[in-house]
């Protein structure tokens, strides 16, 4: 099998079949997210009963299309896809997003059986069927009827189309950003295994997330095997699902895959260098602190903070997850001493208390990070009225484009720290809004630096 | 000591020493926060060097103000409350709420000493110093310098101001509402254990939550005897923060107060039937389901989803937190199909797939409630876009008002359903927006099951 897929993710042309005048139909808001999102290549409608949609003009057919046609999206009734597929192939079209659903998930094995026979006789790659689609925010690419979300680096892999969709709304939300998004369906034909190998290839791809309920017999070993491969480059994420009884059950209902034993998955990730995650929240703040910061090679963790509680919450967190909060040394405390005021405390965490502004973050910071006493730093704020967050915000960010250090910033108050939350960001600074989640973000970071060494070290790579 | 803290709740008026005209001063927020949130009693600003501030008639000191004083807000600097604590004293002041900090936390247990036995002398009560003050929406008194908080019906008490604001913001920016909020600061008179005592007996606290770093020798045993009398009422919540060597080596830095072995804490909450919770998500989660829906008397879950994969991730968390999520009995299978699709999932999660409409959530919910199979419901909506989500939450609020059962609300899709989550939200279903929380509400629902069952039953009460 061939494994480029760099025509799926910036094609040069795309045929949506069954595009449709009605707006809240599929085949229309596939085609309005291709034109909203900016795709520069040539779009093709194809609607035999319409002459023009939201401006384009329609063919009556793929073959009908004056032009070659890199990637059809199809979104018609199921019955009449193997037929479209068909057509697919006698044109030369390279990949087949198909929409459209009524295949194996409602019991109609056959019918897919027969679509990816079609598709393999003539080379057609296939995503799906009963799949969201995909994205390429590289390529302004939104083949899919869930939402635009903004560019970013970072890829997701799902076998769930509800939560893929249900994520990328949380991304926008979060004011986050994705370079490429896969609703894998069915998984007929084109799977998490090879996509990822792909994307592990790819540089600007900076770490990889996978939803997965199950893999079925065989394919697991292929997956640990192309995993193996990518870790010491970049991270591999996967939010597995289906490790309870019930889970497995619902599982086999929902994807017909077996969850399998969690034992093994478990052992298999870790022998692939892969971080497993078990819930969403994990899993993006695991992506998105991973793809932005350098990646430590221990676990001693400061913590810097304006306010007390929130950070003995992060500390407890920390040492639950075998980090090390390690007190400061007498020689790093006799330097704190001369910024901060008598009460603050000196040890780790070290507590600037409220009155703390841009200028002491900016220090301590600085005096922590060149102590080479730590590995990560996770700033806590909790602004008072009277301090302006979007200061601090600046400060850290001078620091972080300063040293390639692991910062951590764990802005805390909402809408009230909006703004620096947003400066950061924009820096790839990705605020983590609450302590525990703070102290499990550093340690994905400290996890993800472990298993890359063993990764680089394993002989078979 | 006398324990009737409405005078506290509902002043029929305050004063607050230290008002300023100038925005930005904590004398000028606070006194901004008493009018704008529509305190109805009487507000007298004390400042000797204003004839009015904010549109209100100014005096010079307490002593000249004429008429008696249930509440004043002092916030002048810290060697000057001595002489204002007497004078509040001699005055009749039931209540200072010491804003002003410079005491302990800084070193200056003296003044503290001195302060307290002031106030003792004449029978005022201190709140604080160095506190962030006190909400009571009920009242519409936000004596604070902290955001307004929308009306509610649970309490919330914090060692830590700066906490505590950082999670009003979070239930602003969440749409949640409160009924008290007291930020004890240093605590040198009025405790977290006189104060839970007095809101267990207040029929409009639904559920209290308490932010605790540490208690000080001899407070342990009073706390965990007031919350076992006030378990078989209503939840007791303890976010209790420094049960790691690190966390509790900052505690003793922040609060002065020693965090003690973990162990003996978590031994104490639990026979005192405390719910005890290890970051502000669960904090919450476990308030807002505790205070607004039905107890169980057992641990049967039924998910009931049209997408999926986050019901199998709710069922992983469901099993792993020791719920069950037991298969549906073939009668109530038979039921269910003749409602579904051929190609729904008639075990449990109950997977009515992308399809289903208001009219399907109703009926299920409506059939696994009715079937006496299980004691909590999770229900999960990812809304396909040709789906309204509002419709399902008119549906699912039809039934919860039908029907005292628990429902638990997974709403995801961030801005796509917030329509959905507002109308829940003003009828008491409070959502929880992923699927790993939503198993953990229904854990909480069913831990304080038992323990108020035990609690019943216990011999002490």
């Amino acid at each position: 099998m061939f494994n480029d897929l760099s025509k799926l993710f910036n094609p040069s042309s795309i045929a949506i079949v069954g595009a449709s005048r009605t707006p809240g139909k599929i085949g229309h808001e596939i085609l309005k997210n291709l034109i909203n999102g900016g795709y520069r290549g040539r779009i093709y409608p194809v609607n035999p009963k319409a002459n023009e949609i939201l401006g384009l003009k329609c063919y009556p057919s793929i073959s009908s299309i004056d032009n070659s046609i890199d990637v059809a999206v199809i979104c018609i009734p199921a019955t009449l896809v193997p037929s479209v597929v068909e057509e697919c192939g006698r044109k030369g079209v390279k990949f087949a997003i198909i929409i459209s659903s009524g295949f194996s998930e409602t019991g109609n094995r056959e019918l897919e059986d027969k679509v990816v026979k079609i598709a393999r006789k003539y080379g057609v790659r296939i995503i799906g069927p009963n799949c969201a689609g995909i994205i390429c925010s590289r390529s302004n690419l939104y083949a899919t009827f869930e939402p635009i979300v903004k560019r970013g680096n970072v890829a997701f892999i799902s076998q769930s189309g509800a939560l893929g969709g249900a994520i990328l709304y949380q991304l926008i939300d979060e004011d986050k950003g994705l370079d490429i998004f896969v609703s894998i369906g069915n998984r007929a034909d084109l799977m998490e295994t090879e996509i990822m190998e792909y994307l592990g290839k790819d540089p600007e791809v900076k770490a990889i997330l996978i939803y997965i309920e199950g893999l079925r017999e065989g394919e697991g070993r292929a997956f640990m095997k192309a995993a193996m491969k990518i870790v010491p480059k970049k991270p591999v994420i996967v939010l597995k699902a289906g490790t309870s009884k019930a889970g497995m059950r619902a599982v086999q209902s929902h994807t017909g895959s077996i969850a399998g034993s969690d034992l093994i998955y478990t052992y298999a990730f870790k022998q692939a260098g892969v971080i497993k995650v078990d819930s969403v929240t994990d899993a993006l703040d695991a992506l998105y602190t991973l793809s932005t910061q350098p990646i430590p090679s221990n676990g001693r963790v400061a913590i810097i903070t304006n306010s007390g509680g929130p950070a003995v919450i992060a500390a407890d967190h920390c040492e639950k997850l075998g980090l090390h909060v390690t007190p400061s040394s007498d020689n790093l405390k006799n330097k704190l001493s001369k910024i901060l005021p008598p009460f603050a405390s000196l040890g780790n965490p070290i507590d600037m208390t409220a009155q703390a502004g841009a200028e002491e973050y900016k220090k301590v910071l600085e005096l922590v990070i060149e102590s080479r006493e730590y590995d990560i730093v996770i700033v806590i704020c909790v602004p008072p009225f009277f301090i302006d967050a979007l200061d601090i915000a600046k400060a850290i960010c001078e620091v972080y484009s300063k040293y390639s250090f692991p910062i951590i910033p764990c802005f805390m108050a909402g809408s009230a720290v909006k703004k620096a939350v947003e400066y950061m960001s924009e820096r790839s600074l990705i605020n983590i809004p609450s302590p525990e989640r703070a102290s499990k973000s550093a340690f994905f970071l400290y996890k993800y630096g472990r298993l890359r060494v063993a990764a680089r070290q394993a002989p078979n790579w």
